[in-house]
């Protein structure tokens, strides 16, 4: 049988330097166990502009809809604020979703035991804190139409359109209540229903699914506002939340900063099963670009190396796998290994990016 | 002269209580400041609708654009759940919002230092912390049309439409560098221009306005969910942000409780000043109804006296006045008085709504 197949697209900023210490990771699964995977590499984002003048080339996009699961860095950079629109490093990114059909995007927000004190948050609000945001990844105001920038009158305005349909939200849904299944078995969901019409047919379509085909998880909902408020207020309430393109955007980024852990944090987007019953997927860390520090061997290669990890679970059926991986970077932290951004109030020498991928190579 | 008129909507849940505190500071203004207000109550919200069958009678809608500033309680409840959307409590508030044109709504988010031990961030993360959002009011996805619940196929579809014109930019962004010249003289306005083109249309008008006319004033941006970080990672970084509607719902209240202070934040919104240099406006508390603790005199009225407060600065140019109110509130928390919302860790008896309006009177 042929190998699994991995397209990897580093980006731009710090992803082809975190990007590096996966690919050590994997090569390390070939070798050791017998895991072996085709890979190839190509651009997105700014990398893709620069040299094709495209943030995602056609053949990039026919490989991604080829493979078995592609691997993304970041995207995005100064260097590419102002160009137009449509050419955005980000633009690529949202192709990929778009076309690839990733319509549920799994962001775990996680506080690891030996950073809880890194929080902006008290240690007894967050540790041990583990939360599945499910965030819509194909519609809404991201991609509804009519949308741009228009003449009206003898001034201009710009406009984007917030546009769910029911099967669109049903099938979000559907996946949030199987994860909650294999969790706590409560699901939150996040909309404005009492500003926003598409809200409403948000919290109405959840309810209708989960009575039908969830019974047994339990649904409330609640407005994204006071999400907000409570994910800051008491985030261990929550177990899975689900929330629309937008929502999501904000509230798994707040999420993500509550746990003080935002370089070790890794997300999956998964469309429809294929025929072998893998889903489509994009594998990613939370964490963006970061072009400060880019190119200085200071960024984390956590949450890109624990994205390789969530592959392994969703689209390779290795949940074994996925969790030595997930345990030698536990190994590795508790060890000690600490790049810049995991240096804590008590100090020490922080290592590189390619350190830690030794100490997790080491740990493995 | 006739003393200035004041329309008070104390609305639903704990709407009234609180309200009923503000009633006897505004009496001790009109007895022992000489000076006093011409006060009319009346309904709004749920409470509207029992008795009107609309969240908001045309009479009160057409008093509250004569009078000089309406003071609001809070709006909503579960019991007005099952509502149609027409009718829902929250389109009484959005409807004065929009007809008396507030387009400017001003949320402080400010740590008081008795209490900077309340936030579940850390006390060095938030002591001292004074944010001042600027959210716009009148537009945005919370009015654009088309908006509803279609179909479509053979499903349903829910539609929202985010729409700013340069016009509706240009009048919030003044607002907000208005009022930093008078604080840190700094703007932070968010949104997601890498995503939506009305957020490109944000950015680019914003940054006009502040070239043209506020050279002086400093203005960065930033996208909307790194913003959501940002205030949660390092709140003190910001002075003035500037966002839209809804985003600024979101982001305010998670500023809000990162304050720890959630039951003492008042809002004021504005809207562009009458002949005799006076804007129309609307005060009311940053919490909302809080059903589950209404008619218990459990409640804080701090917020909703905070906002009278912002009243006689804003509306009736009694800045001193103002900060005589701000002081007391100050003073009683310095001695002890807490309602129950503010028992923090070291414990101790609260009061109720009624006692905390007394300690502040005696402080007055
Ligand atoms: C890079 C950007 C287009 C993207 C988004 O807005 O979805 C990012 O913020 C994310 O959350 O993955
Ligand atoms: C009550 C509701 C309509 C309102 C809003 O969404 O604007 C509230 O959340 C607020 O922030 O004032």
């Amino acid at each position: 049988m042929a190998n699994p197949s991995l397209l990897i697209l580093p980006g731009d900023g710090i992803g082809p330097e975190v990007m590096a210490q996966v690919t050590r990771i994997i090569d390390w699964f070939g070798e050791k166990r017998d895991l072996a995977f085709d890979v190839e590499h190509d651009l997105v984002g700014g990398a893709a502009y620069d040299k094709h003048g495209t943030p995602l080339h056609d053949d990039t996009m026919a490989r991604a809809l080829e493979v078995d699961a592609v691997l993304l860095g970041a995207v995005g950079g100064p260097k590419y604020d102002d160009l137009d629109f449509s050419v955005k490093p980000e633009r690529g990114l949202l192709r990929l979703r778009k076309e690839m059909d990733l319509f549920s995007n799994l962001r775990p927000a996680q506080c690891f035991d030996a950073l809880a004190d890194f929080s902006s948050l008290k240690k007894d609000i967050v540790a041990g804190l583990d939360i599945m945001i499910v965030r819509e990844l194909t519609s809404g105001v991201y991609f509804g139409e009519p949308r741009g920038i228009f003449e009206e009158g003898n001034e201009r305005v710009g406009i984007n359109t917030q546009r769910y349909t029911e099967s669109e939200i049903e099938r979000v849904a559907r996946s949030a209540f199987e994860l909650a299944r294999r969790r706590g078995n409560k699901v939150c969901s996040m909309e404005k229903a009492n500003v926003m019409e598409s809200g409403i047919l948000w919290r109405e379509v959840t309810q209708r699914v989960r009575d039908a085909e969830y019974p047994d998880v339990e649904l409330s909902h609640m407005y994204a506002d006071n999400g907000a408020m409570q994910l800051v207020r008491a985030p261990k309430q929550f177990d899975v939340i689900v929330t629309d393109n937008l929502f999501g955007d904000i509230l798994s980024d707040c999420a993500a900063m509550l746990t003080g852990s935002l370089g070790m944090l890794p997300s999956a987007s998964l469309g429809a099963p294929n025929a072998d019953g893998r889903p489509k997927a994009l594998y990613e860390p939370v964490h963006g670009s970061a072009p400060d520090i880019a190119g200085q061997g200071k960024a984390n290669p956590i949450a890109c190396i624990l994205s390789f990890a969530m592959a392994l679970r969703y689209s390779f059926d290795q949940g074994e796998e996925a969790a030595r991986l997930e345990k030698a970077v536990e190994q590795a932290l508790a060890d000690g290994a600490r790049t810049p951004d995991l240096m804590g109030p008590e100090g020490g020498t922080p290592i590189t990016t390619e350190e830690m991928g030794n100490a997790i190579l080491k740990a493995l």
